[in-house]
């Protein structure tokens, strides 16, 4: 953190790896040194690394000061990237909650984060009642980017009027070709041919001018960027662990496992750089990906 | 912690609920004011909850620091109990390796804990190659006192000899004579006909004159524990978080699930009187079981 910023008197010695303040407008826009913007992976999960008790269940895991790290974390990126399940599931804001932010006493949107939603069957019923879309109109938030797959049938021409009308946009792209291993075709993995490139996604964010991302869940995208194909695109990781066991049956983090050349199984991922901080009866892990 | 001891320079701040050292041997033995001994459920997880890459793989998590930890609480107990499948595994030595504990500069076998090995079926080929014996023979530890199920075959002549002649036993116990309910008897689940009863192991621990177990896994033991049946029964928990996830397919520690009155899954266990200690790249944690 190169820079001070007020995250509340909560949070005075956390200090993740994340991105430095986006310029104010009247500062150049840098050229871009990066194809692909910083990325920040983060979530919070219990003790036996479940984000919640079952698909789609709302869960409540950290306390209040770890949702108020959330809200600074957020004001810090310039984009919050979530699946469309976690969108379907939790209705989301996706905004940033903080005094001095746009919409809470900060000028117009300042500081506040474009939401990302990667939805490649364009499945997400937004609606004008949508929390999203209504915070837009309240001018306290952005509104959202949704990723879909150039192979699914395109939202309507109403959603897409919908969502333009807002400032968001519906943007297509080229799923992954083939499904990568023997072992994911023999399983048949429901979603592997609308499955995205993460490269992909990351480059078209960039090329859209957001040069960090906060990914946020749900299961689905996290085990996905943990796994050996995809971690080297994460910058920093933030992990909130809460002092419960939600039980077998949960929504779980943990990627696929990685084998060696003799097919043994290894840790499928570690960190390095490594802080923990203690907050409230929470955890917060802060660290980057080690290279493989 | 009433007193303090020696836990080693890089230990100076961990606080787990733990039982008072045992009195010398020239203080007369108080009164037992419980029928339990005190248990401090103790384990190493990675970050996706895993004590290992495989069943049977010995996985390296934890850093030396919290291989220090582990020494000190061993020191702080008056016995250490595992299940067979960890035995089997890892060939332990389940004794105290730090310096002042008897065998390692101090008298006798002063702080050595007696190794507590639960194994209904009797299936642990202990010999006298067997670590935990050779640590005897050496006057570095205690024998174990091995829990079998009184339905099992006992085992032969010899192995009981053999064990007797290191100043160890076998003790049987009834096991739990029914499956506790629908869902485990449909299950089918291996095993469960030679279940042991917690409170029935632990009496009967208490009644060999052992006040106090350290309960160090492997994950059907800290599962079994963690689960609604038996949580009550623990005193307190230290679990150390590795930095690392291992990925899909090991051994994992999440109890089975819990459900409210209307079937609907709610968190399993919480903790309580927490406290996070950050130790090398690992955290360790200690709290005590909340009532459910």
């Amino acid at each position: 953190m190169k820079e001070e910023r007020s995250g509340g008197p909560h949070l005075p010695r956390i200090r993740p790896s994340i991105p430095n303040p986006p310029p104010s407008p009247s500062t150049p826009s840098p050229q871009p040194t990066s194809p692909l913007p910083f990325t920040t992976l983060t979530f919070a999960t219990s003790l036996d690394s479940s984000l919640a008790l079952a698909p789609g269940a709302r869960t409540a895991l950290s306390g209040p000061q770890s949702k108020s790290m959330t809200h600074y974390l957020r004001s810090r990126h310039d984009a919050i990237l979530i699946g469309v399940g976690t969108a379907i599931a939790d209705n989301p804001g996706l905004n940033c909650r903080i005094a001095g932010v746009g919409g809470y006493g900060g000028e117009g949107l300042t500081r506040q984060p474009r939401p990302i939603v990667i939805d490649p069957t364009a499945r997400w019923d937004l609606t004008a009642d949508s929390k999203i879309l209504a915070l837009v109109r309240s001018n306290q938030g952005l509104a959202p980017f949704i990723i879909t797959s150039t192979r699914c049938t395109p939202p309507t021409a109403e959603k897409q009027a919908l969502l333009e009308s807002h400032g968001g946009k519906y943007i297509a792209l080229d799923p992954v070709s083939q499904p990568h291993d023997d072992e994911e075709r023999e399983e048949g993995r429901e979603g592997a041919s609308h499955r995205m490139d993460w490269t992909a996604v990351l480059s078209c964010l960039r090329s859209q001018g957001l040069r960090s991302v906060m990914i946020e869940g749900g299961g689905s995208i996290i085990n996905s960027l943990l796994g050996p194909r995809a971690q080297g695109l994460i910058d920093s990781v933030v992990v909130t662990i809460a002092p419960t066991w939600l039980g077998r049956g949960g929504v779980v983090v943990s990627p696929d496992r990685r084998v060696d050349g003799h097919g043994v199984a290894i840790p499928a991922s570690r960190l390095t750089d490594v802080k923990w901080y203690p907050l409230g009866e929470d955890v917060v892990l802060c660290g980057r990906i080690k290279d493989l």
